[in-house]
């Protein structure tokens, strides 16, 4: 059984959504992705948002551009935490998806991680269900220390320019 | 039978949307006013849209600030036309309900007007009613040419500066 | 006889508003596009914005960018309800155009929809022919039933991702 | 016990999260305050992040204004969800606060409600604690029952204008 | 005869200009003041701008605010400078105005002031006509002298802090 | 002898300004063209300022970008009209460059026109030129026409779409 | 003598720069306060600065508001570090001022501080002396444990709220 | 010995820093580069800030895009100078970056130089260390004479354009 809900208000999210969604798999967290519109078909995306708790989902993930009513729209038909990714590409560079995602009105809740920020939604989801869930919090752990390697390792990149002595770090 | 039907997104609009109704009332056009919310009573919102044209509305105001879910929901539960009023006050000066408004999906259309802008939006309601109402064009006719007669009228207060001659203007 | 005026402030608009036109054609309703400068022919677009209503317009819909005047100088020179298209590309991302078109001084109004946003202008041209003629009313919800069907037949393309299950959307 | 824990960038925030934690209060969810500086006692910041789960927190809310680096601060040293709260009042209405704390970067979740949304960020906190506790479900509906409610009832305000009648809702 | 045109969008803007008409008394520059707005009165500020070259003026100050298509409506009728006040107050701290001003059709220019730069755009024009007169000229240095020695004088504020030496500005 | 001054922050703006050049050598002003940085060579910015009314020079055009100093130091060491260009590529799309030109302090005047608006920068100093000039004058009334044939003439690039009738315009 | 340089704009930033002096005299670093305008004194600004560093100056804070070309025209005349103060209340909140001053071109440096930030300004300035000074870090390093101790003790003000315990930040 | 540290959020700004670094070295001083992210590697940040002094390093340079909260948490852990550099490619063309660096809370100062600013960086730390070291100064001299020989001599590139004659500029 899915625990995490995403959901796309179009097709063309799939990209988006394509770069968070390994990280969820990589935890092995399972998930479903569905597309429903909050203009087009928003009975759809209301019988989602309705139905998403009793089918055992604990938090949704709404991917949307523009004016990116969809985060809120399904905030507004469930009790679950929902997490909105603003899409890049409207006006001014995706900050009228950000703002449409974050500037809800006091009483129904939506929270919005960066522009395309996909991947962050997913580990945000990821840490809501492994807040009470300790083998989870292990995997999250490992999956900081393992990023925190990568950036550790990176340094080797550094190959034309003088790179600060391992012991500055200490 | 009021032919515009407004929708607020909240009682907090009131007195944005009273800067507008006088034009309606001094036009002769008839209105209702309701109030509910897209994230609060989203029932009620999608009801009032659906029910709107059979009810004899031939165009929606929609009023909302922050995030502005409203204009965009009322249109997708309605053919009717939705004039957006986008209320000032919450990120960027109201750029955030602005944009929210405007920048809808291909496929279901919100126009907006300016921030708090509800007289235009009124106007733009009449002028909608107008465009197959000789009567009522006549009636926006003698309301510009009162408009204009008030900018002229307003050069008497330019007394503490040299004012342009009348035929300057003609 | 064209019911619907589209003017482009300039010919290199036209491949903003072909987005729009097939809208129309496909609900069929009558248009014709002018090419006409509030800045560089002034007189053609007064001209044209006076002649409309009495042509048999009932809507007008203007596409301009930059500093975007020629929705708000048609609207001065007509009673018909005139709906602006600001074009991507000026200052921050074309809200130059976009705040230029909302943001009319109170009595004289235009409605704006999003950047480069044609189809929605054409939809809300509709909506207003629609809004007293049945037949078109059942184009209309027909046309967006059609879209509705897209959004759930893009599913489908959901193929390397779990998709929610259909019960889900009921 | 508290379940979920409040970090306040600065005293001066106070009044800010107090906008909120009233609805915890009548949820009857248990929460603590600290106040703790990303820049002036990081430390205390990073131990706080730290010890908070194990201390039974399973939601951390973050309130920080200019700069607003609080929220991803926490964000790396704790794998508890974490809700930002942009303070209002710095560079363009808070935009800077915003943008730092929704803007983080891949691998650090940090997500954000509106500006000076403490009252969401409290629901959001509330609802991910309720994804897996059925009679905190039950709480939150009657809250949004409350809230629409309110909706509802705030139509009486519309003594001066003309209500639309019970039936356009339904 | 007046040499310099103000033409403003509205009555209420005469408290805008005059913060700069008394620069243009002060260095003797002959000036008249219209009211006459692109959207209430289009007819009225084509005709200004037709006439004012044959009437004696020799640069046009359009001031106004939201979307400001007063200085471009005034450029488009003559071939006189046309200098832009925006006046703030309309969205985003009257960058609608600025940018409306600014952001012209090339063919047909307006060039802006700051915001409220009233006293800056009386100085434009009289940099105009001082370019071909030497007495004005002369007048403009003196002006600008005096600008200077206000500054320097203005040291003496510095009482609560230590003052830089004279010599350090030598 | 130049009428017209232009002075470029950097010879990667060569490219800006030669999109406005042309239309100086269409209308018969002679123009001369200095590359002088506020920032790298103020002596040779304040030097030419300083130099150019006393050989010739009426009106001078200064392109700048990023944080735009050059025409306001330009407006600081002349009483001639300064007209700024702001250069497009900076921060927001050059708004950094916009904003440093048009918000010069009250009493040392810069006008700016759009971003990359050489052109309108070169015909706003050919309408300075003009102000004076009824030879002038009637050039730019011809280059008026001109720019108004085109864009009647670019009607005949509306092949694909219904074009209004020529009646329309009359 | 004065090891700080301070420079504004206008007298009227006096209020703005009396935030950050008194960091300074806390820590006992000389500095003098010089009022000069880039536009109205240019060449008082070049002289303070091409004096400052034979004057024994070894960083200067410059304010200034608007376009704020101060702190370039600043660097330019001399090679000390120039940190610039942005003041708020031009554009879009002071952003006009913040980007003029870190939008500087290659080559000549300019470093902002916040938006009416002269505390952080002078702190920088006094970092710059410190950095080579045992006994001045050592009173930074003081400074930051009472600003550390002072955000402790705000905890006290959580009178009203539960506040998190003692051992919550160890 | 390095004297200026430079750290980087991430190996993806080694492009960033390589447009900066080529001055150092002509100018010689020693430098080095460390990456470590405040958000993935928090405690390397801290060590390397809490260590840069005592290792020699006179001044830090912070590089980072996004929320960019590398430069506050860099000066939270030392007393030495902290310059920042916002990396382009966030939100508004990276002003989320920008305001993250600048908008730092009073006591605990970073300064921006502009957006990918690493050469102004560079330079600004060149000037932090010159400011006691007349060699260094005198390098810096040369290099600023430099810069202007590469401005006068790009006026050959003027070709195609009438160029200023040089005494224009004495």
């Amino acid at each position: 059984m899915p625990q995490i809900g995403i959901i796309l208000g179009s097709a063309s999210d799939i990209s988006v959504i394509e770069k968070g969604t390994p990280v969820l798999e990589e935890l092995g967290i399972e998930y479903e992705v569905a597309i429903a519109s909050a203009h087009r078909t928003p009975s759809d995306v209301e019988n989602y948002a309705k139905n998403a708790r009793a089918r055992g989902i604990t938090a949704i993930i709404a991917v949307a551009g523009l004016s990116a009513a969809l985060p809120g729209v399904v905030a507004a038909a469930t009790t679950l935490p929902v997490i909105g990714v603003p899409v890049k590409g409207g006006a001014i560079d995706g900050m009228d998806a950000l703002l449409s995602i974050a500037q809800m009105p006091p009483g129904v809740p939506a929270a919005s991680v960066g522009l395309n920020g996909a991947k962050n939604a997913c580990l945000m989801a990821a840490r809501i269900a492994a807040a009470t869930n300790d083998k989870l919090t292990a995997k999250l752990e490992a999956y900081s220390a393992k990023e925190a390697a990568k950036v550790r390792d990176s340094r080797k990149k550094l190959e034309n320019l003088p790179a600060a002595p391992a012991e500055a770090y200490r």
